[in-house]
């Protein structure tokens, strides 16, 4: 129910409306008057401004209580944009620099007043354009890393952490949407899936597959039981935003407590899809060949990199309740502490490609597609592509406790690809 | 803190206090001026008073604002009081008959009343005694069951799960306990540890076992994050009450959410402790024979009956968001969801035998010990005792993912207690 005093903003109102915050006219222009809106949404469920004036600009981002991709007909708390509102403010502290500096929120309108990040694409317009970004693998396994451990029983105190597993588990309908999306539909002939045309019979060959099917709900049950680690519960190429070297994480609503490989999981598997769609957006054969690889590359990377800091946050900032110091180093077994490490980066891994398995799937069967396939126009090529990268979803999801390392998945990947054309 | 109008009942001052609510006046008797209440405690944390009069009996269990053991130097929240009122009625629809019926709960005097249970001994007193109570492993591998199983999102409604995630999420500082004696004290020379004197060479090299003590934090990890079900959370011999075949499981006040193998695990390991305190309440070598294979049985037969009621309630209670039967029966594959089921078991295994083993370790070197042990008055012979019970325990975290068997446990025992003597 949305309050009484809620009233979604337009271009016209957005002056008279936000014109009396003194941060957003010291930021934009003394003058009210003088700003200009403009609505940029593209999302499924937001409303977006970018609100210019004389001396700067801002975002501002605004819950509706329905979803806009499909109208009043689904509706959505309002509340999701508290927990965004929440879960950003929490990755601007944990890994600083990554996110959109708020301005203003206020929970009663769903209205959060963000940094207008000057020139930025969204990332996965870059990687069906062709663009590389460098620095980017370092910069995404960073994030991982540094919001993921940070938010533990390794870093916080732990009446600190418990008290965020209570707030985050009041996220309830957007935890819904990924539960329902991600780990079932994709599953069975739900109403809202739709799949290319020519995919029909892999479709009915992983939707016969029992032991698929029964990993899809064991990772379902580590995503609702988990409470490992604040998750940005969205983490996909449309959720962050860039311009050459400089980079951003956004749209944290769907944040909850969870399992840490969820957000590695579901982040690598669209680098993954951006690979397996290359060769629908290639004007000739093996005109992407560099791009791809260069795409292999960052998913690598961030595996590595979220490895090397999450280790290093395991060695320098292991202050939590979790393998305490006092167990290990203190009694002089400082290998006993990098042996526990290894197994949790172990266990990691294996939820990691469990989740990027199911991810991959629910993009190409579910309800919510990828532009990388969803902009290859031709029907036979895009099939074409996501066909290979369903194949993959299913050796991770059925190898995920046996795949050692992310050269071995980059190995799968370009066997489906070659296979596939 | 303790609310202002908050203060400690009496022997004296139950009848004013108590006497004005109609439910108690019409159980124990019209006249509170005819009523008697005695302080009948043992526990280590909280005042209970059996209230007599001419009709009737009740049990009044109130919080103290510390623990009553030590003293006002250490605080605990009056709230557990609130979150054993919340465990109770919960498990008393989820497993109806096996708790005590509430008459009267206050939030702010931390005070329930309850049931009182005629005649009824504490288990352990029992399993120190020698008595076996018919159905005792029946009853608690039902309790278990259907206690875990309907508080998990396999049964809930997921939101209505995740509300009770948030409020159990609340009861940091019993948890903190669980955290701080179960996982990690038992594991290094902290202040509050005792052991019975002669085991100095076995705690040396428990304390040096590095694989050990990884795998306890892996235990404490489980503890903390997954939020898998409901825990009693001290489901020990201590919280069971039973006189003959009448069996009432109480004191819930460490209730959170946690892993199923929890609870499960715990009640086992006390059983694997009566099971070695045996020969040290033999008036002669051999006269328990029997008494200590009914103890096994029960061990064994908890576990089972564990298993054969979550399957059946899997079957035909799962009505939750996991393993959906839109994705399996409906689909005419029950043999995927016989497949999930046999991997939750499974799994639920594992971490029953690392809690199991855990547990046997921090009731024979952390603060609180078992009177299974405690009541062997020679120490020479307490120490044959429990060393026996240690090494199991080391055996069950060490071999939790390769026993195949409560048998199998159950084979382990009988060795090492053969072995100790």
């Amino acid at each position: 129910m949305a309050p009484e005093t809620y009233a979604p903003l337009t271009p016209e109102t957005i002056p008279a409306r936000l014109g009396g915050l003194p941060a957003l006219r010291a930021l934009i222009g003394p003058d009210p008057a003088t700003w200009r809106a403009v609505e940029v949404g593209d999302g499924n469920l937001n409303l977006v401004f970018i609100v210019s004036g004389p001396s700067g600009k801002a975002v501002a981002k605004q819950a509706l209580p329905y979803v806009r991709l499909v109208g009043e007909s689904w509706p959505l708390p309002l509340e999701r944009a508290w927990f965004e509102w929440n879960a950003l403010t929490r990755e601007a502290a944990r890994a600083p620099g990554s996110v959109p500096t708020v301005h203003h929120f206020d929970r009663e309108q769903a209205l959060l007043v963000m940094e207008f990040l000057d020139d930025h694409v969204i990332l996965r317009k870059s990687l069906i354009a062709g663009v590389e970004h460098p620095g980017l693998a370092s910069f995404l396994g960073l994030f991982c890393a540094r919001t993921l451990f940070r938010s533990t029983d390794l870093s916080l105190p732990t009446a600190e952490k418990k008290a965020d597993v209570a707030l985050f588990a009041g996220n309830v309908a957007l935890m819904d949407i990924t539960e329902a999306l991600v780990f079932t539909d994709p599953y069975r002939d739900a109403p809202m899936n739709r799949h290319t045309p020519g995919l029909e019979a892999l479709v009915a060959e992983l939707r016969a597959d029992e032991a698929l099917k029964v990993e899809a709900q064991h990772l379902k049950w580590a995503y609702t039981a988990n409470a490992e680690a604040l998750l940005h519960g969205d983490l996909h190429t449309g959720s962050i935003m860039a311009v050459g070297d400089r980079i951003s994480v956004i749209d944290p609503e769907f944040a909850s407590y969870g399992p840490i490989g969820f957000d590695v999981g579901m982040l690598i598997a669209n680098f993954l899809m951006a690979y397996h769609a290359q060769s629908g957006h290639e004007a000739a054969p093996g005109e992407r060949d560099g791009y791809r690889e260069w795409i292999l590359g960052v998913a690598e990377g961030i595996w590595t990199t979220f490895v090397a800091e999450f280790a290093r946050l395991w060695r320098e900032e292991r202050r939590g309740i979790l393998y305490p110091a006092a167990l290990y180093e203190d009694q002089g077994q400082p290998a006993a502490a990098e042996r526990a490490l290894a197994d949790r980066l172990g266990a990691i891994w294996v939820d990691a490609l469990g989740f990027c398995g199911v991810e991959i799937h629910r993009r190409i069967l579910g309800l919510a597609h990828n532009a990388d396939f969803e902009t290859i126009a031709y029907e036979a090529r895009r099939a074409a592509c996501e066909a290979p990268a369903l194949r993959l979803g299913r050796a991770l999801v059925h190898g995920r406790r046996t795949i050692g390392s992310m050269a071995d998945v980059c190995a799968l990947a370009r066997a489906e690809d070659a296979a596939g054309r």
